[in-house]
C-alpha cells in the first residue's frame, strides 16, 4: 500500500482522534485549564503507544519553585544506528478562546463543515502535530518495515501559547536524548491551499528602552524656552536619525552580519502570487507600502532587519496646554532581526549611537533586559530543505516555493540550543483564524500534511550522509 | 517740598495702609475668598478716595452668566484736556498660600524683617499698585499744582492670578473710558536691587496639537514591520526637522515678522550682570545653555522666538514591551513668539509645514484652539521708555538698563486692545518669592518705585507731543 492509498484509508480514525483531543480544553495561559494541559499531553501519549512508538512520555518542565507545564516526548529509532535524527516540534496547549460569543461552535466541542474541521488548537497546533504519527504509520505501511529510514524523535511542547518560559531550560537540560541533525518544525502556515511553502526563516529581535533626562524638573518655556535643550527634541533628533534617506537603518555595523538574502530566495519569494493591495488592506493601511529601498514588501518584512519605535511619551500628556520644557523624554524600541545579527550586537551598536547623538546636558540611559531572540533561517541551498520542498512536492503534485514569517519565535532556541538545521513542514493557512474565535483546519491540508511528514523521512535518508557530516 | 521728601514723610502712613490692604486675603483663585476679593477692591477705592482722586469706582467683570471679580478703575485728570492719557496697570487679587506650614509668618498677618515686608501679595501686585497713589501725591506736593501734568487712569484688575478670564472683555467693554497714549505696567521685577531696568518685552505664545494616524489599529511589527510606515517615526522625523543645526525653526515664514533686537538693546542686555551658571543652576540644567547660534542666553529667552516639544505619545507606554507599529502618534507644542509675529501665522505655517513633510499613507492633523497670546514689545528708542528710564534713573540715582520678558501675559491684550505702547514700570526682584510661601518685598524699593512714578508723569508731559502724536 502506498503512502497516500494508507493515509485515505485512515482519515476517518485520524478526524476522530483529533476530534477527541480537540475536546480537551489545554490552555496554558488559564490555571483552571492546567490540569487540562496535564490530561492533552496524557492522551498524546496514549496516542503514540497506540501508533507503535517505542518511546512516548510525558516529560514535567521547570522545577519544584518554578513549575511548568508538561511536554511530550516520543523516539521511534531507527534500525541504522547511523540514521540520520529528525526532532519533531510542536505544541498540545491552545490560546485562550474569549470571545466566546463570537465562535458559531463551542470551541471545544469540533464541528466539521464544508470540508474545514472548527476548534481551537485545530490548525494551531494539535492538527498539525497530529498528522506526525499518521504520517509515520503511512510510511511504514508503504516500506513495509518495522522502523522509520531515519530516527525520528517528537517535543511537543505544553507552554507555547504561553510565552514558552520553560523550554529552553527542557532544551538544555534534555540536550542527549533530544539530540538530533535536523529539527523539523510543524506549526506554521504555508502560503495558500494550492500554493504549497516551505517557510525557511523567522526574524529575531532585540528590544531597548532609551531614557533621556534634561533639567532636574519640568521648566516653564517661557523662562527658559531657547536657551536650555529640551529632552524631547533630543529623542525626536535621535529617533529620526535611526534611519537614513533609503530606509536603513543608521545604527554602526548594524548590517554587518546580515546574511544577504540570495537572488535564489528572491526568485522563489517573487513567484509567490502576493496581492500587496490586500495586504496592506489588511493591516488597515491606506498608503503605499514603505521601506527599504531596493526590497520588495515581502523581502523588507522577512529579509531584512528593521527598527521600530514601538512607544514614545514624555512631558505633557493629558488634557490642554502645558508650556514646559519637559524634564524626561521615553521611547521603546525593537529591532527585528535577520540572521546572523545577534540581539546583543545590536543593542550595543544602539548604545553607542544613542552615546555619541545625545548632546551634552541630556543624560541617555538605554535599559535593555536582554531578552532578546536570535534570528533563525535554513539557506535555500540546505540539505534538509531541499529534502522538505520534496517531500511537499510530492504530496501536492506541484512546485514548492519558500516563505520566511517576520516575527519571531521559540524555534531559534531548537537551532541554538541543539545545533541543528530547521525545515518547516506546515500546512496551516492565514485564514485559519489562530488565536482567534473560530479557529479551523483545512482537512485535506491536514492528510497532505501527514503525506508530506511521510516522505520527508525517505528524503531525509536519501541525504543522510550530508546530515550527518555534520555531527 | 520735594517728591522724595514727601516719601519719606509719608513712608511710614504708607506701609500702614499697606499692612491693611494685605490683611485682605484676596485669593482670585479660591471662590471661598471672592469676598474678599471684592473687599480688597473697595479698601483700594477708599483708599484712592483718601488721596483725592476724583474717579475711584469698583468696576464688576463678566456678565449674569458668567460673572468675573471687580476691578478697580480711577482717574485724576490733568487740567489740561490736551494732555497725555497714562493708563497704570496692575492687580488686587493674589496668589493661594498653599503650602501653610513653609511660612514663616501667616501670609495675611504681614510682617517686617531686615527691610522686608512679607506677606502674600506684598510684591504681586499691591505694593507695586499702591505706590502709584503716594507717588502722585508726591508729584502734586512737589509742583503744588492741584492736578497731575498728565491725566492719570489706573486700571486695577481682580483676577490676574486666576488667568485674567475676563480682562480682554473688560478692555473692550471700557475702551472709551480707558482711552489712553501709554499704558504703564506695575506687575514686573527690575533685575537686581541695585540694577534698576525697565522690562520692554514679553514673549507671545501660540499653542498646537499634532496628531499622526497610520494603520487602523496596532499592528504587529514582525508581521508588518518594515514595510508599513510607523506614525511615531514619521512623528520623530517632523519634529527633528523643527530645527535647523543653528536651532533656527524651520517653519516657513516663521522670522517674517520678526523684528530684530536692535544693537542698542543687545548692548544694554549685555550689560546686565548676569550669571549664567547661577542661571544654569536654577534651571536645574547640568549642561551648558543651548539654543539658537548667534545669541546670547539672554537674547534667546527674551528676543528671540521658539518652537518647544510641550508633550509627546504614542504607542505602548506602559510597562514591558509591545512590539507593535502604533496606529497614532500625538505631540503637543508651544511657540513662544516675539514682536510683531502672530500666533495665527505660526499655526498656519506649522499646518503648511506638517502637510507637505507627512509622508502619503500617514494622516496629519493639527489642532489649534486659537488661544495663541500676541507678543507685546516697546523698542529702546520709543519715547515713554526714554521717559520710563529717566524716571527710574532719578529715582535709584544709577543708570537704568533693560530686561524683557520670557513668558507671556495679559499686558499684550492692554496694547493691542487699547492701541497704547507700554512701559513696564517694576521694583519687583526675582528673590521676591511671587507665588511662593514667604513672598516679601524689599520696602527701599517700593518707596523708590513711588519716586520713579513721581517722576514719571512729568517725563511723559515733557514729551506729551511725542505721545499724543498717534492720537
Amino acid at each position: 500500500m502506498d503512502v497516500r492509498g494508507y493515509i485515505s484509508d485512515h482519515a476517518d480514525t485520524f478526524f476522530d482522534a483529533l476530534e477527541a483531543w480537540l475536546s480537551i480544553p489545554s490552555i496554558s495561559a488559564d490555571p483552571a485549564r492546567h490540569d487540562d494541559v496535564r490530561q492533552s499531553a496524557d492522551w498524546l501519549v496514549g496516542k503514540l503507544r497506540e501508533h507503535g512508538w517505542p518511546v512516548a512520555e510525558v516529560w514535567e518542565t521547570g522545577d519544584a519553585a518554578d513549575p511548568g507545564l508538561p511536554a511530550v516526548f516520543a523516539c521511534w529509532p531507527a534500525e541504522d544506528p547511523a540514521a540520520p535524527v529528525a526532532l519533531v516540534y510542536g505544541h498540545h496547549d491552545v490560546q485562550p478562546v474569549e470571545p466566546l460569543d463570537e465562535w458559531d461552535s463551542p470551541p471545544f466541542d469540533p464541528a466539521r463543515r464544508d470540508g474545514l474541521l472548527l476548534a481551537r488548537g485545530a490548525s494551531d497546533d494539535k492538527g498539525q502535530v497530529l498528522f506526525h504519527p499518521l504520517g509515520l504509520s503511512a510510511n511504514l505501511a508503504a516500506s513495509g518495515a518495522a522502523a522509520p529510514p531515519v530516527t525520528i524523535k517528537l517535543l511537543i511542547e505544553g507552554e507555547e501559547e504561553s510565552g514558552s518560559p520553560h523550554f529552553a531550560g527542557l532544551l538544555r537540560r534534555e540536550r542527549d536524548r533530544l539530540s538530533c541533525d535536523v529539527v523539523v518544525v510543524s506549526d506554521t502556515t504555508m502560503w495558500a491551499a494550492d500554493v504549497p511553502s516551505l517557510c525557511v526563516g523567522m526574524r529575531g529581535i532585540a528590544e531597548a528602552e532609551v531614557q533621556l533626562t534634561g533639567p532636574e524638573r519640568d521648566l516653564h518655556s517661557g523662562s527658559f524656552g531657547g536657551a536650555v535643550p529640551n529632552p524631547l527634541h533630543v529623542l525626536a533628533s535621535l529617533l529620526a536619525g535611526l534611519h537614513d534617506e533609503a530606509g536603513r537603518v543608521t545604527l554602526p555595523g548594524f548590517y554587518d552580519k546580515v546574511l544577504p538574502v540570495t537572488d535564489a530566495e528572491r526568485e522563489l519569494i517573487a513567484r509567490l502570487p502576493f496581492d500587496e493591495a490586500d495586504w496592506l488592506a489588511q493591516a488597515g493601511h491606506s498608503g503605499a507600502a514603505a521601506g527599504e529601498s531596493g526590497y520588495s514588501t515581502l523581502e523588507r518584512v522577512w529579509t531584512r532587519p528593521t527598527a521600530e519605535i514601538n512607544g514614545m511619551w514624555g512631558g505633557h500628556t493629558g488634557p490642554g496646554g502645558k508650556t514646559i520644557i519637559p524634564a524626561q523624554a521615553h521611547a521603546k524600541l525593537s529591532f527585528r532581526l535577520v540572521a546572523e545579527q545577534d540581539p546583543e550586537d545590536v543593542i550595543d551598536a544602539l548604545r553607542s549611537y544613542i552615546a555619541a547623538a545625545t548632546p551634552p546636558g541630556i543624560d541617555a540611559t538605554v535599559i535593555s533586559h536582554g531578552n532578546g531572540v536570535r534570528p533563525c533561517f535554513s539557506p535555500v541551498a540546505a540539505p534538509a530543505v531541499g529534502a522538505g520542498m520534496r517531500a511537499m512536492s510530492r504530496a501536492f503534485g506541484t512546485e514548492t516555493l519558500l516563505t520566511r514569517e517576520g516575527g519571531s519565535g521559540p524555534e531559534a532556541d531548537l537551532a541554538e540550543i541543539l545545533g541543528a538545521p530547521l525545515v518547516f513542514v506546515g500546512v496551516g493557512l492565514a485564514s485559519d483564524r489562530m488565536h482567534a474565535p473560530n479557529e479551523r483546519v483545512d482537512m485535506a491540508l491536514l492528510l497532505k500534511g501527514a503525506e508530506a511528514a511521510a516522505y520527508l523521512w525517505d528524503e531525509l535518508a536519501a541525504i543522510g550522509g550530508e546530515l550527518t557530516a555534520r555531527r
